[in-house]
């Protein structure tokens, strides 16, 4: 669940910016037919097997609009829904639910798309104590809801963004003469409380990062050989995080490593939407 | 392309947002190294068969942290690319480039992604005179990208929102007391620049909506038989749009129906991005 | 009436700009000598004979410095009202109504002077079947007062801005090679929910215009042979709309053209306000 | 002339957001049918004799679009124009003349409108050394350009808001506990800086203020006997104001009364626009 | 006390902004450990003897994060308070109290650090008639919560802000062409609600600005025997306030001149905290 | 040096709304007197022996006002800098450098205070190893220039906000139900980039945390005793944060201490400013 404080500081403004997007100035079609004041009921209904994520933030979309509108679930954040479920009631004035509908399930689907995504990967990965980690490839102004709907599905985040987290890669590596250089700087610079991390490309690579300190090393579109060979010769020594292009297809060939993350942007970029809809929209009075 | 209006008006405050989404103070690891001034040169490389675009939005991230930097194009907006392909060329101050690189290429892909996948379900139609429409099923606050992408892909925009086009659904008609009254509302409130669409579920709905004149109407979700026989009974009195779940699978078995247009969201929620990346970022000083 | 999705997220924000436009960091009078809490009352009394539009935003701007505040009004939105009748009563903290008074009253009086002036128009032309319609020439920054204040009036909305609705004009029309040219661009290019107006100046291009399909044509500052003439030629083929100083006093000239529309600038730039004022200010307690 | 630093601080964000009033996302009809960086030219043309004003804001709204615009004024900000004169040339992306022509004359055509009215009032006045005063009944939103217009138009400008003047109503007073107590609150309040003004409504009020110390007394909507008491009583201790329903018309019978100002409402809430027109759009290549 | 409109127009926005910037996506050591909607208990305790100034705000940013956060105060704004004093207690959400408690205590450690300071040096006035006035040398972003707590201090606030006060420096006279004329030109251009101010460093300055009718003289850096000759020459014809480096150890030095105020920038630019803290939070269910 | 991208995208809307709050709608005294376009030159002179720090931030508040205001720096950012030294040049539009002076230099005088103070800090440290910390006990809506102040005068940064950092206080090690449970629950819900350090106030504290495998472990409050116990225990298996009220005055108590860092609060909330001064402004022309 997203917290009350991060709902109201940092959603919200995001929720009111998506629904100006699609209310410009008013719901011409709404406004022409619909009576002040009619309330009426609605279903949200699954259309598709998955992962339901995003259900507060649905709910929120309406209650901007009109915080008299009430959300009953049926079912809890993250679980496992599939087609024809009853997901949850809506109850409001019918202009709020025509008007807010598109917004509500635009946030909704996505999210759900993602966390049925990620679950889906991320139980490749049961039993070896491997963590799915996603990235930075998330849509523009999205990535609050994205990263989240990752730990709904069961995957755990990678650094936030450019602020919270030192990722060294071969650029910053050059420009500072070299991974043990590029260590040192970013230990005198960065915020004491960043774990570091350094992006390798090949066994020699490695060899510096781990020798230098690297608290974390990624091992980035290695083969399955080299990276055996990057564990063995971390040895404990650092974390190791896998990646380059993991999609679920490839969890099979990667899941003896004895890494502790693999990360894959897909999660984000690329997951499918879940179909859900909302349903029987009916005045109640 | 957008016009430099839509850029500097609309267009800009959701790319400076994004950035602030990826920067909430400073890029930490850049700032550990790399030293002031220094100047860069890197490529944009194709990874995949698509079709490009979003090379302006690509350019002016940038551009937004550092009018300076220069990013000159090998291919125009809306090319077909493959994969190994030089898309373009970055050239300025290097922090710039490793600090806006994730933001300039999220959106990149995402446009390409949308770009591509809408290209290929246009190709399916070509030689019908059926347009492809996008529907209002985008990503929240990145309508203006992917509506735009619809149209480098070869598609067409429907309403960008509820506040400038006229969709009545059976929830308005129902409000209305009938598709006819709905109709009649709609004219007299809404603006008359507005065509009205009405959404329609079984003959009976299109046989009173193009009795009472709807501008526009839409099949929604009806099978093969209904549609045809909704095809004949309008006879050219309104346009005619197909909805419902219309993916690249579909179109094939509706290509023969004497229709206007077919939408599809689809291409906005879930095609997959186009993958392109960054690459041999070096120092040109 | 504002719909309270259009209140929240369209109306709200400008209101609150208002505001803070009268009290940049307080209300000095008033917090010399006014101890906190203290409750009154006041009169909204009419100071001139005309239409009352914005009754709701009146009570709005008090709202938005504290939802404790009663507004109870004693007409309706758009009722004709009349020199020294009450038209609301306002409780609430004494504060709230002194600071929130000039601005709720010059919302009020704005609106109410669009809405008397478009009736006085509007009146005009009753009887005929031809629309009374606004323009883009509102106040910047007020446009969704002023467009709501015609309608509330009696007249139609034109377009909202440029980007809901189509006007093809000489230079768009010299742009694209002609007529013809100009209105198969704009199919192909706008959103085709979009009726497609052009702007004519003589017979020729109202001729050219019509039989290149457009939807709407619109006989600019022309004289009233002229547009007898273009009726003529029009025959039903497409809506048609009178522009081009459109004043009171010109209306009965007009009258018996055989048109759709006319649209008046005036109804928004130059309407004088209705007076109004909050009188009798007194503590409750 | 608005200094360039007010006009970046305090008038660009309101130009911005009438901007995107008017273009949501696009201005479909020139994208329809105008390529990319076509110049031309237009002429600005006054249709109106009047007073000018807003010329820095009428090219400020193009060069917001496009900095690369180029106005070229004929007429200085203030001067007397008339019907048919060539007030400016505009040059520029075709695009961005059209896109930015209608709230660029929205705004000129306002202000200029306020300075006219306000020139024609001031006029009155001349040889009596009465100033003639704004008040807060300005349009909301708008009160940076009309407070300036006045001030172009040869009015004076009194307080901008409730923040920056202190002024004692009859309700301060009463919540003071009469005149003497509310002038010494607001001395003890306010900043010291500002000048205390009292708002009177009989010769008793006005005894009391002028012995109270008031810094300014306003006679409000006093008949011509009482006003001429008050002045004698006054005897030049303070600064007067006279107030309520101050039009041009009422002004001949108020110029002999020897007060420092006349404050009028109408100025900015009731002047009409002066039309202004952008005339003999070309292409210049 | 802050008065509810300042509040919400004025205080709300910028508190938000400081919440953000301690928050930008959520608190994470909270949201790791903390269930939902345990609610729990702290007490606001003094931890150094002072002024304590700021209560309201260290309330509301609780509230804008949750509205059901309760906070009971055992102290009055402006109290003097002592080390170990319990001053408040609140009662909400858990995680709202850890993750507002930092901001909510730097609004309050900083306003009673300027309240404390304040009244140290009003004090040495007492008796005097002089009044203490503070100056623009105030924290950017945080002009309002200074300039009030000067006020609860005992100070008195002079102009707010370059917009609202007229102060004529030697830069603003040479420009002018001399003293005389700057004032005149001031009259002409300033709202008339404005006294004149003139920031004199002589005698011959002091003369100057006398004899052109300046409201206020500031002597600036003035030794004592020059400030006694100047309020000898002014005698009683302007206000004086006197200026330049003056902390609590001059004042003393200066108590006897017959001027009437005393302007320190060290009140809001050198004010150490006072420091305070919440302590004993535990969960109440 | 703040790099461009962070004066962009986060330095730039705090500079241009602290410009706000001092110019509402213009700078009235500057704007009576000073014709368009006159240029001028002034000097930025220290006033007290200290730290300079701020250099870019002092510029840009000018050249946001006017890009082409030129300053000319003879000093570096963290220079040592003594009374009476010329820091800087500033030539350009003399109302941009009067409008622009006080915002630039509250800045640039409260950046260079904590610069000041807190090298003073770090130099009784020199030669010990220990960093000097700050805290978030930050000036609200000015942490991003405080904490860049403290790295200027040899100091260290903590973690920026909530997001970016874990620290685990007693109050949610109580909500965990102990150490180690806490440091788990961190450990599963934060991004794996962060440390994980935990507060502690007594040994078994200290013991708890270092066996539960905290990365950072700060001793807060303890007296010199306990916390030369607690390094002997926790023996260099984490790192060691010293806190609680660390003035200038404690450190040399604590010099001989194997920690690592200490942080205090007071580097931010109570260092005085260093006095700056813009000084014989004058026309160059």
């Amino acid at each position: 669940m997203f917290d009350p404080i991060t709902m109201s500081l940092n959603v919200d403004p995001l929720l009111r910016s998506a629904l100006q997007e699609d209310i410009t100035s008013e719901d011409v079609s709404t406004n022409s037919v619909m009576p002040a004041g009619k309330r009426g009921h609605a279903d949200l209904i699954c259309k598709q097997d998955g992962v339901i994520c995003g259900l507060q933030v649905f709910a929120r979309v309406f209650r901007l609009l009109d915080p008299e509108t009430s959300v009953i679930f049926h079912v809890m954040e993250g679980d496992d829904v599939s087609r024809g479920q009853l997901l949850a009631e809506v109850t409001g004035d019918i202009r709020v639910i025509l008007s807010g509908e598109r917004t509500a399930l635009n946030y909704l689907q996505r999210m759900s798309g993602v966390a049925t995504y990620t679950r889906r990967v991320a139980k490749l990965l049961e039993g070896t104590g491997i963590r799915l980690l996603d990235t930075r490839k998330t849509t523009p102004n999205n990535r609050i809801f994205e990263k989240y709907a990752v730990r709904v599905g069961g995957g755990y985040n990678h650094r936030y963004n450019l602020t919270d987290g030192v990722m060294l890669k071969d650029n910053h590596i050059g420009a500072a003469g070299g991974v043990r250089e590029a260590i040192l700087a970013a230990r005198e610079y960065a915020p004491f409380v960043r774990k570091i991390e350094v992006e390798t490309e090949n066994i020699d690579m490695v060899r510096e990062a781990v020798e230098a300190g690297a608290d974390i090393i990624m091992l980035d579109n290695m083969d399955h050989d080299e990276m055996q060979e990057a564990v063995r010769l971390i040895d404990g020594r650092a974390e190791i995080e896998i990646s380059g292009n993991v999609t679920a297809e490839r969890i099979p060939q990667i899941r003896d490593l004895a890494v502790d993350y693999i990360s894959s942007g897909a999660l984000t970029h690329s997951a499918p939407i879940l179909d859900v809809s909302l349903k029987n929209l009916h005045p109640t009075e």
